[in-house]
């Protein structure tokens, strides 16, 4: 029996990187915080503290600047696709890199016809996020490289105040839970959604997927959050041929009645809730293609695999 | 010499009042964080512990979300008038309430051309905000009560990537900083207006202020965030005759441009930055007519005046 | 009639400065998070974009860490009196300077009988603040300055199992709050108070209140929050006469115990309780010596004053 | 081709149970944060909306508070063995239940030699964690149970303020980081280790576990954050025979030395530093035994899989 060195990775944390596109006086602005992690053959780092395979951090960091430069940001995917490819090519101990984006949206500030040309305003509610990684066989070869984009969002607060139920479920001597024909639904939904390759129109599928999401959620008469989130994630694969794969994270943000029976002059026939913090039930689930290769759990994982 | 009580208040913090208009199938729905506060002639809980006089914190919190049915939130600003006078009537040793609410905005999914009856998607971005408070003489009186109603908004995160610069500031020899022509300008925005009276039409003033803080932002050429925030105050009042006064709260959200003179190969002409966290210029400022008697201040200030 | 500039300030907010003190190999460390801010005679830079008065932020950051150096860290309240003071030397339009700092507490790690020289883990727990607004009757002047040193914790969180009750209070129609004798009193306390001079032990002193703080809370049997914190606020003034006042912003952390009446095997005697987040009551109060004259609101107050 | 549901678990998250034991006038506090979820046969929930196989998260809220009184809190491990074996037996439908607990640690207020019986101050810094999963082989069946526990902290914050060097490290023509000699080195440490079985001492073993780390990170020369987690979690290993298995995820919290040479009045030999937020290093490795077998790796993982 030894101890042993186990999986392991590195990298810098949320680089606030902001671009702005200048070339005419109608500017854009990308708006990224990006994570960039290595694995590989790194163990002497760990075990005698030899750095000489290390491509530092802060070089990461100054490269994650530096590519939203020279590459540009077309997308956070074709950005984090970049990047992860560049880590690969400076670090030869390497055999891949995982690259994590969130993106903040920002509006025109409505000036004029066509908003403003280089005045914006945050538009808050949503983050557009990615991962992407990208694998090679074994450090310094020059095979074929595997990689993995998934797209997705968090913080997507949707709510339904009426059309959907909770009925039916198992009890047991601890169930107090009233069964209820009429409740409200709510969640901050986080989803994940894995693409079969590396060539899709990212911003268009992106808002594709997303308007799907709101749509299923807002017409499909709920059961359960689990009924919701399934049918949510199998409309989003039947409408894109090219995702594999959707994973949602769901907290069921309760939003209580609150009980009027103690006043005779008030009634509450679903019009006033307290909106609770803790505790809350969260919900996960996958819907996938039964004909699709898994993807390589750790690399999908949010960071932190502690 | 003796010690005594000083200055207090006490009520309910952060009731998270839903409240669901559903008399049609079109429904409408108001997100409110409601915090409220009584001040008055309470030594007797503080020295002696007798509670006779309290009404307790737990009934504020009843009454907050009774009141969301039985008078309705037409604005937050008419709920929290009609809060604080109903505290006033039921704690006959108050001689004052103070009503904070936040609101937190909601659009309707996107289902349809008008969208959907009852599934709503949480907007983001910045938040509004009441202060009402409503002071009475004494406690038990007839007299005539005193109002001050203050809206805003917090969080209304701005930025210019052009037409910002900073120069010809005062040196001394610990100054580092060199003087910019072009910078980017962001903040995140907390507002507050104090009308004169209380009968404004509370939304159409929220929707005309917010209006025209972004459209004086975008459109002033800044010499520091100072002019700008002033230049932002004096429009709000020009245009809006029941307003008395407003202040402003505007973190400078830094963004630096990286420096890239150390990679011959990439230039970066005010494209590429990095979004500081901490430290942050922090300007503070207060717009307001010469003509308009002053508000008490501890009934304008944040909660927690500790 | 006419708009004018009402009150002003800026500076700039959480510096983070890390003072390591390495004379021996016996290392010690000073953690701290600074604020800073000037008001006086700085309308130009508001009202005509005119800058030649204002000493930046950045100005001021770069003061914040180099007196961390040149003039030492013995107390928080020293160094912010020492900084104070450099910015109205420096800045002659300054009226006013407020500094206003945060302590995070570090443990040596214990290796041995007296802990490590230079390895330490940080507390957690409360943090010690200061504020301190140093002030002249104009700018340029000569004249003598007036001195308010504020020193305090935040995020002290206290609970007493038992010796509290609730009951006797008012109550109306909108009451259903049951009264109790025995309930659990939890609060996450801040506490500021204001010395009369400035030349106390600063160090011991905070210790001391602290102390009292803590002792009185576990040892006063409680009929309110608002008792205990009278008691509390009483008897630091008794015990520091060099203290005029003390503040308290303290919210009710409610712990409910949890109903288990639908559990014929299960009883509940005051053991198993749900911490809620919100809402919760909020009592704030001050306890003053009646001999001692009040100092400026605005000065005491904590940033943000929108 | 088909679409199908894959992984999918759901449960009651952030239940906030507080079990005070008062058997005798010296209480005893235990202040945990409980999320229960459960894995199985529950497809007909998403596919079909049928609830009749689904333990509603309410019921496993009332679950985990009445557990806290029927079975105590001995240690957050043995409590949470105690609440998954429930669920098992409570939801046919189930082929695995996991359990995380945070624990916040509080003292007693001193008072006296011993503390006061019934006040408690929380201590703040690191919360011990505990994830405990078990599964069976297949829904409804006898068959033996398979247990994982796995111990753990997070927000252990410690710092080095010599005794620590980086250099020798890859270079690429992005690389501006000059090599150093001496710096601080500090993170906020997220620990977990896996037990070998479920009848350690849990209480005593997370003290010495935290002990241990404490003092590697301490005593340790450091090349690199890499070479000292793996010198803390060797020495975990060697020390603990009943640990097969310690992650950790490590943020190294840069402390810049501030550049003074544009003063030259002042120096700064290592003695002002400024405390960074964002971007940060994050490294995160494991040291195991290599003769004992894996663990499930979602079931380690922490909670939102997606």
């Amino acid at each position: 029996m030894s101890i042993v060195l186990g999986p392991n990775q590195y990298g810098k944390a949320e680089n606030r990187v902001v671009r702005i596109t200048r070339d005419t006086a109608r500017h854009e602005i990308v708006d990224l915080n990006v994570s960039t992690s290595l694995r590989g053959d790194f163990a002497d780092a760990h075990v005698t503290g030899d750095q000489s395979k290390i491509l530092p951090t802060d070089t990461q960091k100054n490269t994650a600047f530096i590519y939203a430069k020279k590459h540009g940001v077309s997308s956070p995917e074709d950005y984090a696709l970049a990047l992860a490819g560049r880590f690969l090519d400076a670090a030869p101990a390497a055999t891949g890199a995982r690259i994590e984006v969130e993106q903040y949206q920002w509006d025109r500030i409505p000036v004029g016809d066509t908003g403003h040309d280089h005045a914006f305003v945050r538009r808050g509610g949503d983050t557009r996020t990615t991962v992407v990684t990208v694998e090679r066989p074994g450090h310094e070869t020059t095979g074929e490289r595997t990689t993995h984009v998934v797209s997705g969002l968090t913080d997507l607060v949707v709510l339904k105040s009426t059309g959907s139920e909770f009925k039916g479920y198992l009890k047991d001597e601890y169930t107090t839970l009233a069964e209820t024909d009429d409740r409200i639904l709510a969640t901050s939904l986080v989803a994940r959604w894995r693409h079969v390759g590396t060539d899709s129109d990212w911003n268009k599928s992106f808002e594709s997927v997303r308007e799907t999401l709101l749509e299923v959620f807002a017409t499909t008469y709920s059961r359960a959050l689990q009924e919701t989130l399934h049918a949510m994630g199998q409309a989003v694969l039947e409408r894109h041929s090219d995702i594999a794969e959707i994973r949602f994270s769901a907290p069921n943000k309760h939003h209580f009645l609150v009980d009027f029976s103690a006043f005779p002059d008030v009634e509450n026939n679903g019009e006033v809730f307290i909106a609770a913090d803790r505790p809350y039930g969260l919900i996960e689930a996958t819907v996938l293609r039964d004909d699709v290769p898994a993807a390589p759990e750790a690399w999908l994982a949010t960071p932190g695999f502690c």
